[in-house]
């Protein structure tokens, strides 16, 4: 489909279901999506980090995506993660996506290399120019170890090589002089980079980066509360501002279930990836919460815990512990 | 005075006007204080970051905030900052802070040393115990190169050590967590430490930052434009959060004077400094742009540009350049 | 061809020339591994950092092993890296790395994730199950942003996990604890892991680790001086260590054809690379200097420089520039 | 005395003893200074990192600074850290350091603010300008969180502001680079800034950095076996460098007692001066092992370890524990 520009809404990024043995799950990931769209989400993003794409092979990235492709059939846009090194490496994925039948690709810069601006900029320019699709750049400084210059980010959008970004720098300032950059909230239209689309990963502070005019969210937490998210979100942009501060609370609240796993005995990540699967097989979306290795799984106190914390959001009825 | 608890409103960080010899310009320093008091804000925080303390002499440090308290008389609550490396050099700071008549003391944990939370923990205890001043905990990771752990500063908060927080970390993800974790918007005050005061030092996103939740901001940039930062916390304490928004980008604007400096010949906060000391020039509140050494001083043509920046943001009426 | 334990000499890490278009030069390849063994080398690491790795597609890398491999042998061992993100698509190259002959693997800890220490310890393991090759682990925090904690690596080393270390990480102070953890300069093949092999990849100070007891060296500059490498390795190992430290010296002034190429234009890493192909290339080992995308090549002038510097250091006859 | 250029040898980090309550103990320091030089040492460095100078108030450090320059009373010469955050403040300690008759004066990059390396030169220039004292720059990126860029080290060797640098970076590499450009092993002392002084200040290796042409160690561990490095120093310049690694060994054997502090408790920092203090009042040179506020003290399990590791390295004769 072609995808809207800009592109707006709630976007999450769908988590990938293992079953026990490690494989992608797909009946599972099929129920997931259709949890998500059965929500409003506005599209999704499929293989990124929430969606645990560092961790799984190429195999299982093409199996995830066919899935996700197939059980939206059109309905939303669909993203597909291309996370690599370097270019090249990129480029493999970002045919497979393509052929696969992704909306569009969302890229890192180069990881792993020390990566000058100039070379991140051709790094862009040759995955747009070699797939024929919209490209979204992925600011994610906790794992590629650099934000994205801000100039840099311009210079790009306005040449139109990127499509848009997805923000997960966490740094809603750079966010924000981006956003007034582009033309900020009443001229981004009219602006150097009329159809360019901003979305924020940062899903504790939707609500700030909507009424700095950004176009969407891409939450990890929204695998969980979809419907909360897409509350926030029409909220928002019916300007009813404090009611989509409330829910940006009620989410703030229950992404605490990130935190169940002890941190003497795992990652932050494994412990918020842990629990976002958990928390869907609580809620009876998929089979198995097993996250991908080497993680450390969940033990069952923790995903006792994060059962009475789904409880007290209200998103399950029986109580747990 | 007694200091409001929560404390809120705009409290600009206060620039310390130098002369040409780099000694404290203490008429400047008086006249710059009448310009912010007049513009409406709600207390001054002296001696931080802005205020250029790492850079001025104990008995520089000493003038200046001389200078604020006598020239506030009282009108307004004024914070003052201890910045120095451990607890033994902090509280040499705070007793003298005290002596001087300031309302309240911002210490940063230790730096320069690496220090476990524990004893960050016992510093701030320290501070508060040795000296009767409420007493706020400045987060400034950029300076201090590591973030107060949140779950420290509810502790400290909660125990009656902290009465507030200057949160300059930019995590605003992790001030949106602190929030809801001490009652969020309707609840703070009857939450674990109801009093407690939590200001942004995020001068970009202090929409954001108010419909989360948070009192009141300390913005470098209220030096120039106080009364930008006090349009901007009134139209939040309406609830006209998107009138709120566009007063917050038309700050964002005119932060871009802190870029006027080239990169290649100074550095990101010796660039911000002499802007700001710069405008203050421009409009006819201080004497002298001079920024403290070793700092590179902005040069001409940077200085124009300020005057071009400011001109275009309706402060001054004149054109430059 | 079994792997001598502990392995020991000058193992360069085999840069991966490239025809103009970007593809794996085989002749050249082969070329450059008979000009390394002709010096004397006592094993070659495949698809390391120096080797570009992380720009080469899955394809790309299997054919500079295959070449590698097929070059060599059998008359040393080849080192193979499994570069990649997490543990499933580290075994996806490992088991590919074994099916083209390579004697030993090399594997960073996870990247782009956020790992925890059981997690690495986890990571190393299934690999090492999963895969009958003796398996070094690569500590190169520049790359993977965390250094290989060292009682981890000690823990590994004991049970039998890990035959090796290549040490990149630069911090020879925590190599030396290691070493003495182990046993020490003389016991060492008593201690607690006898057959462990400890390679530094600091090309800078391999007297200093030779004297403190590591058994070896994998130099990014031995491709271009691997007869240099050998002479040092050989002094230290009679004992001649001022005759090590001379030719350490010349070593280090050689090492300065990495910085030719200019800051503000291109990265530390791409300079480097460009300088060892443009030196190979003007040493006649390799038809052409280019490197992976999306890299900045060398310009004309700096590789005008990378030939008087060689000329200098007397590997060259005839003067440039 | 004037200092000798280049100064070299073994040169002690000097610890500065606390009472219970936490004053300088000054007979203990005293102690401590008999007990460096009768073990041969060359030089002492007063109020560096070690010397807990970033704990000191201004009354301490003068206090301490006092004591040594009496007990040495000319023997060696005294160099004095001048640490603080920026330029003003950095002169006020370096007058007060040569009122008190410091030989020479220590000085880090500023830190707390961001410096560039322009302004760091600025830095550099100015002390050594408005004050009659040779100059030594103290690279400490742990505390100041940035290198020294060695090519400013090298224009500030060579322009006479520096009259030598003390090495904490850990980056042995970047030194021997430095060394090298100096003049390497052989020509120093006809190069480019023939009196420079290098000092590391890495003490697990000595060894190697004496090899590479380095003029001496500051050593905290120095302060508890002052001996020791005395004989590590004249091993190699004797130029018999095994024996030289021999002790090197034995030295970072006695280092592990830096690490009895459980890292759960407290920071790395305070184990390892805890544990330097603790051994000193176990050897009788110093009275009370307090370390300064805020850091937690070395509990009394750890103090026996302490000692255990002192008996094993043979330093106290009773056994512990």
């Amino acid at each position: 489909m072609a995808l809207p520009a800009p592109l707006h809404g709630v976007i999450p990024p769908v988590c990938t279901p293992l079953d026990a043995r490690g494989e992608v799950d797909t009946s599972s990931l099929a129920r997931l999506v259709t949890h998500l769209l059965d929500a409003g989400v506005h599209g999704l993003f499929a293989l990124g980090s929430t969606g645990e794409a560092a961790y799984l092979t190429d195999a299982q990235r093409g199996t995830a995506l066919e899935v996700v492709v197939k059980a939206v059939n059109g309905r939303v846009p669909v993203l597909a993660g291309v996370i690599d090194t370097t270019t090249a490496r990129v480029l493999d994925h970002a045919g497979k996506a393509a052929g696969l039948g992704a909306d569009a690709l969302v890229a890192t810069a180069p990881f792993y290399t020390r990566t000058h601006p100039r070379e991140i900029a051709d790094h862009f320019r040759r995955i747009r120019t070699a797939v024929g699709l919209p490209l979204f750049a992925y600011d994610i400084p906790m794992a590629v170890h650099g934000k994205l210059p801000p100039a840099l980010v311009r210079e790009l959008a306005a040449d139109g090589t990127l499509a848009g970004l997805k923000d997960s720098s966490g740094d809603d300032g750079a966010l924000r002089r981006l956003l007034v950059g582009l033309g900020g909230r009443t001229a981004r239209r009219t602006g150097p980079a009329p159809g360019f689309t901003l979305l924020t990963g940062s899903e504790l502070t939707v609500d700030a980066a909507l009424l700095a005019g950004a176009d969407g969210v891409v939450p990890g937490l929204g695998n969980v509360d979809p419907a909360g998210y897409v509350r926030l979100y029409d909220a928002a942009r019916a300007g009813h501002w404090e009611r989509a501060a409330a829910e940006q609370e009620r989410l703030v609240t229950l992404f605490s279930i990130t935190d169940v796993g002890p941190e003497s005995e795992m990652g932050r990540s494994s412990s918020a990836l842990g629990a976002f699967k958990a928390a869907l097989r609580l809620l009876g979306v998929i089979e198995c919460g097993t996250t991908a290795i080497p993680q450390v799984p969940l033990g069952e106190e923790s995903v006792r815990e994060v059962g009475r914390r789904l409880t007290a959001a209200g998103l399950i009825k029986l109580p747990y512990g």
